[in-house]
């Protein structure tokens, strides 16, 4: 035993990508993904803080660093929305539950077992943290269905996606930090500036001028 | 409606990779499985049908070709066999069936229905081209895992793979086809020239000789 | 010898992609394509079925399988249309018969030769199952094409490439599933919901009123 | 200005990797490694908790998650050994200095200003949190070295890598931590049981007389 | 010591991505940019000898050939626009100088010093040869952010890049060659014949009215 | 017309790899390939010319340099050996000099057409700078399947290509670089110092003593 399985194990969520199925230009690793909804659930506790909220910022972060740490025995299958009916999140659950508690037993030494039991059940749930979560999850699952967008992705997938993730993440405007999101950060990425051929020809014509 | 989503549809199952979450040094797609698989099952009826067999060739061939086109709705979970728990594949044939029905009943014409509604249940049964079916699926997951470990992979889920591959294949040895894959093509296999340094070292001098 | 070779074999034809020497957001294999071309035959099979026409099951199969077998050989060259001139295609179907006979001759037993002879020959003639896979061939190229110029490709060769496969697809007319796909599929391609910026901005609006 | 810069941003770092220039028959992200390296340090501080010691985990992972952002304007050229010479360093925290100077200016509200200017400057410091930070670095870095010479890679440089990074670690052998990655990890990772041709043939002979 | 190291040594030139970082469609290794370069130098050179200049063509494709090798120490990272400050800039040749004469001085055999060292150092300088090298350079960085745009690529900075390379080349007009390109050659890239969905309604139309 | 297509089209040997069809750890592009040929034509120039030869030094780069190029029209498939026959490369350098000539006509402007002529006709003939591509070619194709075998690839094809390549720089011994590479570059390839698993052993052990 020990942890030598487990921080080898670590490669297996950058190999396991998210949504597999349809075609996308770029693929995020379940890794990748941790890292991003860790770095926006840090910035949604920022937000929160200086709203006057305490956070418990150890639960903050340890919640999303592990969150999907679990799709390591099953693989990203609660996406993309059309197939990810109620019937099979509950089964996953169950599922998960029992791989997850023999992981624990085979892998983790005995001395460490209470702390990963913790981190690797359910952290999303009715703490401030555990709705962080919640929102930083959705958060990027959003940015990752608009960069497919923006790329030039025809599949309609992302648009629904899209969608769902935002109305989820309405559905938290009590907090100061939903809030942030959709008044000063949507704006921006819809109005956001990108290149295409009008702005090559118009930005030719200016510089052969000068 | 129509069709037009359905013939679209088959990309998907070319961007979707099988046993997720190991390291592979390739990736196969269930699109290229199932074209692999449906190639075996040819032999394997050839040898059936030289042993004095009658086999329903039509039979054999759809259900190899379509054996793996649900995987479209879930993805591919089944391997490798270290979570491949008896719950999770239980629960997998009854959500597969409700996805299945849905699809049907949504995208495939009327008038085709029944045809698909044939080709897009499980096939591997107690006929003769259902055998073939689960010896051939077998057979490419052998030849699958044997590709990675020859090209160097040392993850051992390859040998538990490949070792359970062969149990399988050995319990249909009443027929024809799988005694003449262990008496005749699985020596070939295990005793395959192979390139390394040691070879090449022999070659070069063999060749500054002459 | 023995069939291990052959098994072993197929693998090369998952990592030959078509068209090569154009940028592609998506490669293709020659094992992806055969299996979409074997899915596509099926359903052209099924509309002439339910058209009153008999057809051989195992020939359709056997033909859409195998038919880009040789490939393995020499690569794929005979698309992209611009360079595929009538001497090249004239000189391959030579190069390829000498090859295809070699190969049978060296690594097919000689108990299964008779058969891997008809697998590996031309299977687009004048029968009904022989102009189905011509039919289904063209129909794929078709939605590699396309799903290039969906994806945003600007490369004008995709589009000569779709054109020249909705011609061919037109000169067998007097087939029921010709007519079916250019009356009952094409409009669908052509007129399918796409994602895009304008369609996100729109979905925002909505969502964020509701 | 505003966040969606940020957010946006977070995805450079996925299409970032390490170590650039060197055959890995596995690419390794910045994002990857960050979550990674959060995950170790994670480990790392749970030891040292179980050893009595009191650890401030808001400053840990807070330094784990964001230890390599800066990577995102110049790229990852510390490594490889060989060429991470004693002047490459010093230019570079001076460079990276005002870069991140520049972002922060630019791309962060004010009210978030201060908390990124923590965050992205230099995590590696003689607190017990910049040790550990330090520590697990290098033990992702001799993961991703050990992972490239398991597969069979024939490039020195990760011996050498893994080499420093021991070295490194060793040199804090004043932490529980350190000392129980080298006495109860590190043998695990040296006696792993690995695949190769030779177990292979032995499971095949053990299978087939069952 | 010997030159097969050099030699295996030009493979991480093949593996070395040129601007990494941003998100692309397609990736460009140093070896494929030195490739084009020499190509669009031998060009350049073409219509400067057509202008009744004289070229030293061994000088000029020497210098296109190799005027990134010294990228294998460090990587690319004088782009993208944004984060090339001259301060960077600055630092980068003073490092790359002494790794250079490091490299010539262990890896170079004593008789072939001389000539890898007047390879290895700055070629675009005063001569003729030396701004020719400096304009191909910047055509090829021209041709890869247009590649970009033309693909979908949202991300601004290739418009920055493609202006910033057309300034320089445009300061380049006293050179035959450079206002060539911008006279005969920037036109037709910019009107160029491109696919999109409005294109293939529009051929559909006319192919099915023949 | 004009250069734009030309300059556009040297991203299709970018896309174009060498030697498809067979599993690689590595890819190669024509574009990498011709950049190393040249890289190498370059090294044998000097040798030959520290040996008191006079070296073309411009049609030595030329010829290095363009001699791909018509792989743009049909792609690679002159290799590997297995398929490789004397009446297929007949009939390729027939079908290779019409869509030349062709290409020459259509996309180069007049007054570049004899230069172009020139470089895409075959460059190895019997000038030593001939003689000297056709042996970088060998060297480089050499150095391709080394690697291969080196990082573990199984395929025999490659020592088979090896021991090909080897043997055609040893028809060149009358030339001092080819003498040079055998006797001073090989053993050197040979004996080289790569990592394993018994070297990390070994490494570690002597590590943890200090």
């Amino acid at each position: 035993m020990g942890m030598h399985q487990y921080l080898q194990g670590l490669n297996n969520l950058e190999t396991l990508n998210r949504a597999p199925g349809l075609f996308k230009y770029q693929e995020h690793s379940v890794a990748a993904h941790s890292f991003k909804v860790a770095e926006i659930a840090q910035l949604l506790g920022d937000i929160e803080e200086e709203n006057g909220q305490t956070i418990d910022w150890q639960g903050l972060y340890e919640r999303a660093l592990n969150h999907d740490y679990t799709e390591r025995f099953i693989g990203d299958i609660k996406t993309p929305v059309k197939y990810a009916t109620h019937e099979l999140r509950t089964m996953l659950a169950s599922v998960e539950s029992s791989l997850t508690a023999n992981f624990i037993k085979n892998e983790i030494p005995t001395f460490l077992q209470e702390r990963y039991q913790r981190r690797l059940s359910e952290g999303k749930d009715e703490t401030l943290e555990g709705k962080l979560l919640a929102v930083a999850d959705k958060i990027d699952l959003l940015y990752e269905s608009f960069g497919e967008i923006e790329k030039g992705n025809p599949e309609n997938a992302f648009l629904e996606i899209f969608a769902e993730s935002l109305k989820t993440i309405m559905r938290y405007q009590e907090l100061a930090c939903a809030r942030y999101f959709i008044q000063e950060i949507l704006p921006d990425l819809l109005s956001e500036d990108f290149a295409d051929r009008g702005k090559l020809t118009q930005l030719v014509r200016q510089t052969l001028s000068e």
